[in-house]
């Protein structure tokens, strides 16, 4: 290239690339993830703080934050009793909500206003969603007065980080009598099975028995790229939320019906009955009629259309072929699963045989219990061939 | 976390890590750009080169690398003339392919058999591809007679990277007898108007000019990670082929009908015709109707369902509204396209107007000519109302 | 690999993954340049906003990004005029500077008292920086009686983004009358160059000739990450400050003696007493002595211990070598300097000639002025010996 | 910004970018591993393939990947007997150490000549390199001839993949006769602790009881890339060799004196008198002299000046202070150790203790033996006062 031209380029480049990198910061990525059984699959965080408690950062950015990382819905709960900033910004337990949902109407993100009880274990913290006056909720001492109160005003109300190790030092949930007098009376709805980076498998257990919502919450204090290196394959706890559509009363109908899922990391946790569809809605094989020509080894390729991971383990393998023990789905991209004929008769010709086969595996990291990760089948038609 | 789950996770991870990266390694990135016109954008490379000339890979390499990288077809296309390796490996000009397309067909990637006349200028160096045998074109020093034999075996020929400095040191392409020659005989259909990573606007100009298929190609030779940062948003030169499907047969029919858009960086370079279906198609307006408030901004937000990025700048704007004059569309993004209203009457009330608002833009990079972006237009139906 | 050890380190991973990656947010990245001169280089920013006037973070935020972006200081320059959060935080002008400095000395980062005088232009914006007192700058309309305050109190005052468009619309900077003033009156010392991405070449030129310190600040609102994608090759504007030491004393020394220069994006802004040697020690040839033979390529390797990037264009080339015209010196790494013979006689044998060779060259991204790259050499001994 | 500009700025960054582009992809990145005992610390790789046996690339690539990726010296040691690419090839046992050499000499990348002599289990297959000529070794039936041609040679011979699932279909290496009988009579003197991905404890024992050098080695044959995610925190297995130069005498002398270590994804194995000032030179506590005020937590710095990672897990705590029971020293990097006073008495003042503290820990992923991380500490001044 002629020097006079690299010379101007270097110069447009070093402003242009600036121009094109300021641009480049606010833009939002969306996560693909299926819509399944007629409802809109919501990415959404339900546990998040402010200023106005013991957060980081003015209320808008929470709505900012969850634009740029795709997620349709969060809920602004700060603490009703901690309150450190308390000596700048007063007691003011309404006002973090009221600020924050503007910005969330100007960028489509439903903002849903909550509250934290923090108290002591037993209970431990709850948050209570879709509240109509949080200051309402300051009770005193009186913490069953605050849930009840709550549940007054129509608010879902679920146990925030059972296991966090600020109240259970070994990092163990523990079930309290307390929690069974507000299950039985009806004053709670949820748990978090995964909180920040934590995912606790007992209250994965719990939630399976006594039919609580699973949630997975971030609990963000910091701005969140601060505790998340977004968009490089790191991101929140997200609850994923399947709902008629991304309003607050189609959120929260879906909250009480237990339709959700909760994502942390690589991890999936939630029902068969949703992540089956999730995970059959984000796979296709490319080519399920396939080849093989005698000992030679061939490929079903699978495309993975979503932005989850799937670790798949082998169960039992079908008797007439070798299949791969592990493989990873990773997210966006097309992988090759090899095939291979177990035996050839010597000396065959021609056609030996053509059937469907059905490979079962695990997919380790979507759990449907603790220890139990979904079990999903692929079929191709496969056609044997002499060599 | 315990001390003892930590030193076992360490463990676990280098080794988990360890093979997880190695399965990561060998994946196919699927590149998103919509079909369009009832065809199928096929992701093509036709000039290629290995061993058996001057390249440095085996020739299977090429079609891993092909499959990896989410192309559908590739030429291996090496020198006819120029063997530096011939010491090593003899003057075989068929064998590349043979080698290349049974990896190719394992993996459903196109390999189509060519051979690059390699000449001084003029006529410079021509691809011809689709041949039946490669050897038949070594025809000593009658270059005339090797073009003849390339179309007597049906091959579709075009010339390559004509501003290409090794031959024209100002590397500005230059137009001679010989190519008008060739031409008025039918003995080549196409052009380079990018190699490597060299757009050539005045071959642009003459693809318009004589009805030349337009052509984008890697002419790699060194293993094509050495040459593009791969999956770091960087990707070879490609020629975008709109076929009925990816047999050699399809991509041959859509080169000789012109169905084809050079891409190379973030430039698109072609006809309209292809250019605005791909650009339509990408493109979908999240909420195409909005409310302004007084005057206060809202947003469009405009989703790029593309691995393409459209960089917009604005023409006449509309009457009542200020608009951005540039907006960078990223790939597989959602940014927000700035309204605001020119004016409002003091003291209004209630909605001020209703209607459908059409925005102005040409794509800077998306060349329907050297000089001129495709022009394209969003409507919105938009709603003034007071503050 | 066994199946069960795949399942065992599937989960392991889930966990261990989610154990680094929280981990791995926390920390800082070193930004090597080299020091220089005897001194120290700092990086710094003196212009950023918080909660307390309408930026979006809590301050210690401020000491908690500079820290792990690798700044060795910033101040804390919240608007004393424009209070948009004032219903809640009331105007305490002091108090963002009192919790952002605990949080700084914990984490070595300097935290420097300022204020941003925030007028209509002319004047425009003026920064304060080292003062006892913001609160005593708050004078109503007299913006004269602010700025003797803060010079009274010691400070180093500047003028902020000169070319700012919400002030000079056309984004052009403009010298007034009262600028003159205040410069002739010693009521201001320093310019910013750069504001945000921006840089402005006219106030690059005033800098020159009326003796002003060059500043290079980020001027942000939001937190860093939403503006910069901070560990992907973007950094917020810094401003190099070459001190004895971090104390506050020693920077606002520096400031003082104009011991700085401006970094944003690629760009280096100052002069050539301080770009030389920043240059000069960034930069190893690996190889300075060297063999050519015959007319074929020998290459110097150039290491460039540095995070900078330069981008250098060729002046006048050695009468006896080919050399490249432009060559970009990545950051951390080593790149090839391609060295040719321009002749070699006929029929040679032996050393044909050794001497030491100085390449001359213009790195087009330092600018000693705003036309004008830094001028740098290399030399090498060569040895040009018979093919 | 101006929509004119804009728009030029769009077209040369276009064209910028990608000669931008070009010249980044060849560089080199040195990998910052600290010299040790007076010795030079040589990053190598002792087991590579070219397409003159089963590889992929031409001889010179792997030349050119080396000096790229930052290492200093590789072997060539395609296999002896298996040749399938024989029909197009010939036998040419030297050869693709003739081609590679001059590569790499251009580049100061040491290149060695070897060979793979390439047997079923046992012997399995061994590596003999610094040989003077491969085609020597080609002894037909009779492998321990060219076991002992190689020794004659001078050659250091070492046993590849002693684990590998090709030869051990579980995956767990054994030692047979054989190798007893090699190793009695001085016949080979090295062994791959790890290959590619695979680390085989068992195998790091034996090195350790049987004085065997410890090698970790690629045994690459398509090109890197396709392999390891190179610049993206994945590089191919290495083995660090403590060397006067990076001359093939000074290397081989290394060898013989056993003065390596293993270094594959994040695992370094190796001896404790290596492994140690490796650590702590690459190691440096920021602040080493520290005030904690009462019960508050302070933090000493921790820079990582390598680019290895250093997983640590804490060993018998101070009685003083707590201290985090793990910490992952990140390359390149400095990261925060907390540290917060045990006990302090009510009611006290003015300074408690002042003393020096050493902090015990293991480097998990730094092996001095299978199941034994290096022992560290770190020692700092901390002085106790009242809060």
């Amino acid at each position: 290239m002629k020097k006079r031209t690299f010379l101007t380029l270097v110069c447009a480049t070093v402003l242009a690339a600036a121009t094109m990198m300021a641009q480049d910061t606010r833009a939002r990525t969306p996560l693909r993830i299926p819509d399944i059984l007629g409802y809109r699959t919501l990415k959404c965080d339900f546990h998040t703080h402010t200023v106005f408690s013991d957060g980081k950062v003015w209320p808008d950015i929470r709505a900012e934050e969850a634009w740029r990382e795709g997620l349709d819905a969060i809920a602004i709960t700060d603490h009703l009793e901690y309150l450190p900033h308390k000596e700048d910004l007063g007691i003011r337990h309404d006002r973090s909500f009221e600020i924050a949902r503007p910005h969330g109407d100007l960028l489509s993100v439903t903002v849903i206003k909550g509250s934290e009880i923090t108290r002591d274990m037993p209970p431990g913290h709850l948050n209570a969603i879709f509240l109509e006056k949080s200051a309402a909720l300051d009770t005193g001492d009186d913490w069953l007065a605050a849930v009840r109160e709550a549940r007054r005003q129509g608010a879902f109300v679920f146990w925030n980080h059972p296991g966090w190790t600020g109240q259970q030092p070994d990092g163990v949930a523990r079930w309290y009598q307390e929690h069974t007098e507000l299950l039985e009376a009806g004053l709670f709805q949820g748990i978090e099975v995964v909180n920040e980076r934590d995912y606790y498998p007992e209250v994965h257990r719990w939630a399976l028995e006594k039919k609580l919502t699973i949630l997975s919450d971030s609990d963000i204090h910091a701005p969140v790229n601060l505790d998340y290196r977004v968009r490089q394959g790191d991101h929140r706890a997200v609850t994923l939320v399947f709902a008629k559509d991304a309003s607050p009363a189609a959120i929260r109908e879906a909250l009480f019906a237990r339709r959700t899922v909760a994502w942390s990391g690589r991890l999936l946790v939630g029902e068969e009955q949703f992540l089956r569809p999730i995970f059959t809605q984000s796979i296709v094989v490319l080519n399920p009629s396939i080849e093989l020509k005698g000992r030679r080894t061939a490929y079903l390729q699978i495309e993975n259309r979503s932005d989850l991971e799937y670790a798949l383990v082998s169960g039992a393998g079908p008797a007439e072929l070798h299949v791969p023990s592990t493989l990873v789905l990773q997210p966006g991209r097309v992988v090759l699963l090899a095939l291979r004929a177990r035996s050839v008769p010597e000396g065959s010709s021609g056609t030996l045989w053509e059937k469907d086969i059905t490979l079962n595996y695990r997919v380790a990291n979507l759990k449907v219990a603790p220890d139990e990760g979904l079990a999903v089948t692929f079929t191709a038609r496969v056609r044997l061939v002499a060599p």
